[in-house]
């Protein structure tokens, strides 16, 4: 199915399930979309800050952000698709009460409201402001896919997005010296923007609640994957909340897809500050000691100590794939076409 | 081109310029939506409430609400349309900052700012929140036309959107016993809102400003109709409007096109109480006195005086065309198919 380009034509490739959230995500649904159109999307729903918290407390609904950027990863390439992934992409600025919202979220909660019955004044048509219903019910479960296949379907999207649990959750972060004048008491610290700007040292992450429910979809696309991709993106709030949902951690334990972790360029500021690469695989082994993992995904430049890390990842009974997968331009972003060809390379070996 | 049925092929049907606004002109697409499919809708753009208001304040836009509905209006008649519709139509409804937005009113204000390179921060992913530029431009005319194009290929739309003017407009209504412990008195009354809402008689509509630029798409598809329809809707602040853009109201003057007006089945409860048909066409008289007007369109039920009515329309240099347009259910609202027939009718004779 391979082309000489290194991607699949609009029907091949393997069946690739891509975890994660926010930029770590885009980068490898950018690359995964290239290699396969296969592809499934779980995502994080643990965000509270942003347009997406506003909206998840406002409306009582999932966060939509992270799966707004991920159908945006997926667009269609014509001028059909590029033109409507500006469009949720689009953020409005002003001083007033639409300040920061991404025109994505408000689509996805939009069509969540609708398919799930909340159907507020549509077919209304003059602009008078008669009070409605409060929201706050949350969509219904059926009704979160669908809504995501709409957008999904209005992009021309390459590929399904999915969350990862059907309910909003928390993340709650053991944190150490969260507070700077107590450097070694660890502590919690609850909520993803709350975990990402403490300037403590993260140690570990758990979710709240903690046996949420798993979006199904998601179940059975882990189940039936060839492949499953684990980042990059930040470590403790977009990967590893993932195997802390008892159910999808079971379905990643228990699939006979190989599972590829790709590891990021950099540390991220605050969150992994000073992580080797080891350390990175250290933390997702500790979040899940049962996950075996197949390949592990390294940029060639970024690897300080090549001897180390291959045996750490031989620990984890895979093999180190390292590739020069970084950008040009000095950013700690992943070129999509070199990222796809790594992992061309991994489906292929 | 029209069949049995009264209705037209998808390409067939005269080209038909629909002027108004509001759940008049919602009620006319309807109609002529089933009569040709080289239908262009113009729209006022001189609301300054509810979510419409809201958005021209906060980010310096056109009121979005009546272009939205005659979109609506037009929407194809398959699921994708039908979802779309009901989406571009639904309100948030929360106790908060989104409440009683309508979405297709933020996409259409989204596309406007990203067509007309006042972009925010598309392309952005994470969800924090980075002070951007304010708002308050307003769309670059030629995005304006562009953006609606967009959300009526979204739509499926069988026709055409535009607006009557490039900038928002402001209405001003003479108005007598604004002030009811002063029943005789004539003052102005500033906003379409206000003017709906004021408990005096209104006399007359004029724009501020008083010569805003039309859109030249809307002054081109005037030039080129064979047949312009003013009305249904509230006279003074959805049908009368057009006629005070000047250059919208020479074209309508020049045009070779024929032209309907189709009045409403009840008095407006405000604006337009206590008025006869007679009166409406009085009214319409006194604004656009050179307006050379071909057909009245009137439903028979609601006309007490068909000879004053018809010696009226005469004077008017037309013709009155008795029909049952109403709908059954008792609300002063028309019947789509009804009306359809009675404008094949109209257009054949």
């Amino acid at each position: 199915m391979v082309s000489q380009s290194g991607t699949v034509s609009q029907s091949g490739g393997p069946a690739v399930v891509a975890l994660g959230g926010g930029h770590g995500l885009y980068a490898s649904l950018s690359a995964l979309r290239r290699v396969t159109s296969r592809l499934s999307a779980v995502v994080t729903v643990a965000d509270d800050g942003g347009s997406s918290g506003r909206l998840r407390r406002e409306l009582g609904v999932l966060p939509p952000g992270d799966l707004r950027m991920a159908l945006a990863a997926l667009c269609g390439d014509d001028e059909w698709g590029q033109t409507w992934r500006d469009v949720v992409q689009h953020r409005f600025r002003s001083q007033g009460e639409l300040h920061d919202h991404a025109v994505g979220n408000l689509l996805i909660v939009a069509l969540w409201e609708l398919l799930g019955g909340d159907s507020g004044d549509s077919g209304d048509s003059g602009d008078s402001g008669d009070s409605g219903d409060s929201g706050g019910e949350g969509p219904v479960p059926g009704s979160t896919v669908a809504g995501l296949d709409w957008v999904g379907r209005l992009l021309g999207a390459q590929g399904r997005v999915l969350p990862m649990a059907s309910v909003p959750l928390d993340i709650v972060a053991e944190v150490r010296g969260a507070d700077p004048s107590r450097p070694d008491e660890v502590t919690r610290v609850r909520g993803q923007v709350a975990c990402a700007k403490t300037p403590g040292t993260v140690l570990s992450v758990s979710l709240v609640p903690g046996d949420p429910p798993a979006c199904p979809e998601a179940l059975a696309a882990v189940k039936d994957a060839d492949w499953v991709v684990f980042g990059p993106g930040s470590w403790f709030t977009s990967v590893l909340p993932h195997l802390q949902v008892p159910e999808l951690a079971r379905a990643l334990m228990a699939t006979d897809a190989r599972r590829v972790v790709a590891l990021n360029l950099a540390p991220q500021p605050g969150e992994t500050d000073d992580f080797s690469p080891q350390t990175h695989l250290e933390v997702l082994q500790a979040h899940a000691p049962d996950l075996r993992v197949d390949v592990v995904l390294a940029d060639r430049g970024v690897v300080d100590d090549p001897v180390a890390l291959d045996k750490a990842v031989r620990d984890l009974g895979g093999r180190l794939e390292l590739a020069d997968v970084a950008a040009d331009d000095g950013s700690p972003r992943h070129d999509p076409a070199r990222l796809a060809q790594a992992f061309v390379k991994i489906f292929r070996d």
